[in-house]
């Protein structure tokens, strides 16, 4: 056991993954805690709940990446507490890690605004099983509408609701769009699959806030152009087995999906630490707690704000800056300088896409849209890939999707088809588990 | 609705898929139905259980199948029973089938022969939720041993015990190896995977019964080359949440993969038809029930023999040899011609892997082992995948073990962490529920 500067990482996200990665070299010791035992790439979990890619595409045993790094222990376990007197964390295995510093970056999970009784009906996604868990629930609505002889019901098992407009619930909403109109409707003989309704919700008075209005309008007209029904400016009041209520209209809808809204990890809770209302860690400039310089939290566990006051985004970019810091700012005092600097954002811009074709790209000044958007989008995204093997394989699984519209993944897992099957009347499937990275 | 011959086909296993393939441009509307929306390549099941696939590298919508076949209608459906008299399937959903051909194809499970108590203990391997329950054990084994302090547990946590030395025995033991001493050993830090061992219990007096014996002698001392214990001749007497009994000898240990027996579908007891110990149905020389020529039954859920009254085995290519006469019979019988001839077994081969270097392969006359049959025995599981795209995406898989030593499907999936993890003392995960195809 080496006596150097030990630094536990609690969560093996984009800003957990960040600070290991920019402590190579250092006179540290790493220790990195999930409940997974995969780092996900979540920009991309939507095409694994829409059938383009497997789970396997987009996820990576977090200690193969480390593989090479003597310096780092992964260890696939829960945190059950925090002593920050003692500066140790208690892991579900029975172990308790001591550290020198600690750097919690937990991530966040659905938040349902008070409306927890939802979940079960309207799942988000967050982790490899929730997008399996959407999976299945998109493909067997097909499969039970190509079985149902009562047209009500088959429309119902034809409706497909996302609640939320950001980039998650515009790119979900346009890959089911384009999964009923391009990619199933020949293999199916009762039903005609291009007759789906897809139906964005969103309660704010337009889609993709974060993005300039002109491009999200583009983007709310080439929704509409692959046959999405876009509906803004109106909060779904409730959600139950049968559907969904929009404003006061009551939708019939057996499939849907929340991507409305997420809250921050537990972590809030252990590190017994002033949290905002999404329960976020409110910490201070240099992302330390506040008393506590030694504890860093750091990703969506974090409630941060940029220079302007402005909050940071919940995104990859905005995550991985914030473990660089970290990182820096663990060397600056491994050298014996203890001043604290404080993190400084830098937006480098925002990314959606529509479909297969279209996608648009906010860069601040620079704005683009359209296909040579999608094409930046598609390279920037298999760019930040992990490893040449699964670059290969996503743009393998791209291009069979661009030129032949067929998804490689349709494959209805987890459960035998009694329990798949909702059931005539409602969902009778139990809540998925609720479940934050860490 | 067409007035022509309606088959019903329940199964989208190689026996049920043939069958359909074979009855292209035949004056027939078919009904395949299946409990699983996808057709499964059972034979490199075993590849995604020890992590060296993705689950949709080996399985395909059974409609995507059929998207250009206008005459076959797919559902997604449990059988629930058949009314041989009536001519009549029952499904789940609520539908009855009416036929004027039935071909039963639903396949088999695991046997335990009077121990279904081990199955909780020792998982088989039939379904892709199989394959991912025993990944997960043996990826969660190899995390608990790197958190484990105790050196009798760590032991007990890195002895994986495969029952079982038919081909997928061996095929899994000489993976689990290869996982163990190539792929793993760099990604941990406590523990040397390259100290697990690996044992294959084979109740027989030698591996591979079905080959030649010089050739299996070969497969045996390979196996042990690479890293398996092979013990032959003896039974395992117990199995339980703490391992396993060899014949008297206790043996801790945390995984243990069931590949020792198979037993067939219920199909017989919905028809009410004679079975023999293994509950497959006795069929008459042409594959029909006695005194039902309208009803076929075909693959694992059939007792044949062949011309020399040997069983005929169950595998692939006597699967779809099957299916293949049943759709010549019915073409036959359409053009006036109902003389029962009898089926004809005819044995290409036997092939099993050793590892990712050596295969052996049985063609009677001939014999081949070593790298070459390796290759050969690649080649023919690339050709029999369906579709360019997962062709490709095989090969690549493939490549990257061969060369870099890494697999690319390493996810502990299906539940969390607490859940995953068996506990302390023992495993506390329910029975992975038992399910046939069909």
């Amino acid at each position: 056991m080496s006596t150097s500067h030990h630094v536990v990482v609690i969560g093996g996200g984009f800003a957990g993954l960040e600070t290991v990665h920019r402590l190579a070299g250092a006179d540290t010791r790493i220790t990195i805690v999930d409940r997974r035992n995969h780092h996900l790439f979540q920009p991309l979990l939507y095409q694994v709940a829409t059938a383009s890619l497997a789970t396997s595409e987009i996820a990576w045993p977090i200690r193969h990446l480390f593989r090479r790094r003597r310096d780092v222990t992964t260890l696939l376990a829960e945190v059950s507490g925090v002593d920050a007197a003692r500066r140790e964390v208690a892991l579900s295995t029975g172990e308790t890690l001591h550290y020198d510093t600690l750097v919690v970056a937990t991530g966040a999970t659905h938040a349902y605004f008070g409306h927890d009784d939802w979940e079960p009906h309207a799942p988000g996604l967050k982790t490899l099983e929730d997008a399996t868990t959407v999976r299945r629930r998109i493909l067997v609505a097909f499969e039970r509408a190509e079985a149902e002889t009562d047209p009500a019901r088959r429309a119902a098992l034809l409706t497909f609701v996302v609640i939320g407009a950001g980039p998650t619930g515009v790119e979900l909403a346009g890959t089911i769009a384009e999964l009923a109109r391009a990619t199933l409707p020949g293999d199916f003989r009762r039903i005609d699959t291009r007759s789906s309704r897809v139906v964005l919700v969103e309660a704010g008075p337009r889609i993709l806030p974060s993005f300039d209005a002109t491009l999200a309008a583009y983007a709310h007209r080439e929704l509409q152009r692959i046959g999405v029904e876009v509906r803004t400016g109106v909060p779904v009041t409730a959600c139950g087995p049968e559907g969904v209520v929009i404003g006061e209209e009551g939708l019939p809808a057996a499939t849907v999906i929340w991507a409305a809204g997420v809250r921050a990890s537990p972590a809030g809770a252990w590190l017994d630490a002033p949290m905002d209302r999404a329960g976020r860690v409110r910490v201070e400039a240099d992302l330390t707690l506040p008393a506590r310089p030694e504890i860093f939290v750091i990703g969506d566990t974090a409630s941060v704000t940029d220079q302007d006051g402005r909050p940071v985004p919940g995104i990859a970019p905005a995550a991985k800056q914030q473990g660089r810091h970290v990182a820096a700012t663990i060397r600056r005092r491994l050298a014996g300088d203890a001043a604290p600097r404080p993190f400084a954002y830098s937006h480098a811009g925002s990314l959606a896409t529509i479909g297969k074709r279209v996608a648009i790209i906010d860069f601040g000044r620079v704005k683009l849209k359209g296909w040579l958007a999608w094409w930046l989008w598609g390279l920037a995204h298999i760019y930040f890939l992990i490893g040449v093997r699964n670059r290969l394989s996503v743009a393998l699984s791209w291009l069979w999707i661009h030129v032949r519209d067929q998804r490689s993944a349709r494959l209805i897992t987890q459960r035998d088809v009694r329990q798949a099957d909702p059931g005539r009347t409602g969902r009778s499937e139990p809540a998925p588990s609720v479940s934050a990275p860490g």
